[in-house]
């Protein structure tokens, strides 16, 4: 057994643990032998002096183990998933789960609420009427072997160190931190018993990582690390400076999400979900390159069959399908307020973090764990980078639970308008593997 | 009220704390208002990150009024008193206490016990047949009103918060940090009343502090401290590469102490005691400066007046006198077995620490807080640096409670014996004033 203070003091001395004392000491924190005070010691400790790649490692592997490790191999067919590091407007998720298991891969999909700014697949797919995310393990099983998909939280015995440490983390301010990001996102989907893993690593002004470079370190670590566990794994960087679709906010989102399976909605919504699905079906070994994975995603999804696989998911998790199907609105919002624009001129940028910022506000989203979601509420983005616009003319759609002035003088801030557009980029800045 | 997640994350990010804000954080700690996790992380947190002088006296103050704080000045007496950072043999305070109470200074002295290889004043106290060192506050104004001195442990309301922190900085490796050590000193000497400090900074292979620049620079961080809490003070910078006097074991060094009261001891003790006498003297203005009140001292010391107080102390307390002005041995020990050299030479070297280590290990000292103490052993020191020594003459008697030959090779080991002598250097090194 490892001694708490002499593992303490070589963090503080900056001397790299050995992976065995490291997966120990969480190992002994997680059962209850070693207490929060010298935990957190170290998690500042770590923080400042730094983890390295193996120690990353190490943290993961131990997180890994403090609970149940599922495996599907007996299923007889390939796993993946996907994990975004958290964007605005991020509905990719309920595209792309139902489209690479129509490609005969299992995604034993377990996703996580909103936090800040950005949302939670769980709270869109619980705006679906009847739409249960909590499965056993039996009920998790015998729907991925059937239909190929499950899309749920994180039950309790799925890493629970990493719960344990996640809170102690944000009381003492050391959430911030690569290795820990990395070793509580990459031990859940190994957890999960996901094979082959695509990592969608946001960029930009409503992501977590605002350069280029940190988002690249964010994604090159989180795929080594994966690969170190035995997974397949690459990574997007993926332009997070513009809201993903039109739609932010949890009923519109779904909304937006059907439109795209049904071969609607927008470009960069559906150019992304292909993107990831070539990755998913490339890392899994159903397809031997991306291009031949590209074009059997969008097959699937030109077909039809994406979107008959997600409402027989919705179905199977007690979700009103029939709801989705009939193309009205899934909640309509008590008040739709238009954004008009303050000036004539070219949309040239978002504040996305704001706008972000403006849906929790609105009920969107949580301040706080145990905030409750009002599923109506958000905004439709009604124009793009480098339209032309006039003054007065909508920049946006707010969909409000009662008459806001304020949120809509918010929501036209969130928009810059200026004599010229910037060059659009791609919604993929660049490949990781 | 601070939100301690803030709090944390300023220090994490190497920005000072507002002096007012670090008082709150510490007393809300103190009431039970932030819990360990909290306080552990942010330790560490200013522990590699840093705490600067300001913070360093708002830590102080916010220690201090954390209990109760003593004012002697109803007394009409100046008052003052001593801290040492902790030597090899330092039996310092038994003499200086007596002493400087016997030239009208008031000595409220509170004490700790020894740990690690250091002794503690109140186990060498304890030695003495039925002394008590707990007095409760009516006691200790009584006697300090009538006989102007105690020794006393600290009792559980002086800077209660100080004696939390310390346990948890011991068990999330945050103990060896200068503004911590300095902020626990200093709240605890002015929490017992002393309005003038001196601070004997050990300094060499005994001490915490190995060279000059790192006493230096704790010595004038206390001064500067307690001046800022209100207290005059200063501090010498004092050689601990070798043990002060001959005796180091709770016995042996309580009977050397009776002999430098009577006039006799080794010339170092003898020495250090009255510079130390003399800066108290001038700090608490019973003297106008440093030679005056060191003739004041010699006078009280060679007079017997000193030896008479101290008596008078002990009685006062329960200990039993007339033990010690017998002069016969305190608690002998039942085997006292010589140390000799292994070679010839001269006397170049002493490794304290190690010298230290061996008493602990004989039973004089404490590993753990809960470790009884045998006050029989120890070890005299029966040469000096420089004297020439021949094969097989003593170096040291050492004091056991039953033979044990590994203990004597031990002892030899402590000794470096040379083919010359380095130059004996003064025992005070430095003054900070």
């Amino acid at each position: 057994m490892i001694e708490p203070r002499e593992f303490l003091r070589a963090k503080r001395e900056r001397q790299p643990h050995e992976p065995r004392a490291l997966r120990e000491f969480v190992a002994a924190y997680a059962g209850g032998r070693i207490p929060d005070y010298q935990m957190s010691a170290w998690l500042m400790a770590a923080f400042l002096n730094g983890l390295d790649a193996d120690e990353t490692d190490a943290l993961t592997q131990a997180l890994l183990h403090s609970g149940r490790v599922f495996d599907w191999s007996a299923l007889g067919r390939p796993s993946a998933d996907k994990h975004s590091t958290g964007g605005v407007g991020d509905k990719i998720s309920l595209m792309l789960a139902p489209l690479v298991s129509a490609c005969g891969v299992l995604v034993p999909m377990v996703s996580g609420r909103g936090l800040g700014h950005t949302g939670g697949t769980l709270d869109k797919l619980e705006s679906i009427p009847g739409f249960r995310t909590t499965l056993d393990p039996d009920q998790l099983r015998e729907q991925l072997d059937r239909i190929g998909v499950v899309m749920v939280g994180q039950g309790p015995d799925l890493a629970p160190a990493d719960g344990l440490l996640y809170a102690l983390r944000d009381v003492t301010s050391t959430v911030e931190f690569e290795p820990f990001i990395v070793s509580s996102i990459v031990s859940k989907k190994i957890a999960e018993g996901a094979k082959a893993i695509v990592y969608d690593v946001k960029c930009g002004s409503g992501a977590f990582m605002k350069t280029v470079e940190r988002a690249r370190g964010l994604a090159t670590r989180l795929v080594a690390t994966s690969r170190s566990l035995g997974a397949n794994a690459s990574a997007l960087v993926t332009d997070m400076n513009w809201p993903l679709g039109g739609a932010v906010g949890n009923a519109l989102e779904v909304r937006e999400a059907c439109e795209t399976l049904q071969g609607r909605g927008p470009a960069d919504t559906r150019e992304l979900t292909l993107d990831l699905a070539a990755e998913m079906l490339r890392l899994a070994g159903r397809e031997p390159d991306l291009a031949a994975a590209r074009r059997r995603a969008l097959e699937a999804l030109d077909s039809g069959a994406a979107w008959q696989r997600f409402l027989e998911l919705v179905r199977a998790q007690g979700g009103d399908a029939d709801v989705l199907e009939r193309a009205a609105p899934l909640h309509p919002a008590p008040v739709v307020s238009l954004v008009p624009s303050p000036e004539d001129g070219i949309v040239a940028g978002c504040d996305c973090f704001a706008m972000g910022e403006l849906v929790v506000a609105l009920g969107g989203g949580r301040r706080a764990k145990e905030d409750a979601i009002d599923p109506r509420v958000g905004l439709v983005v009604l124009r793009r980078p480098g339209d032309r616009i006039r003054r007065g003319e909508p920049l946006a759609e707010l969909h409000l639970a009662s008459p806001d002035s304020g949120a809509v003088e918010r929501a036209a801030d969130c928009f810059r308008i200026a004599g010229e557009a910037p060059p659009a980029g791609p919604i993929v800045i660049e490949r990781v593997d």
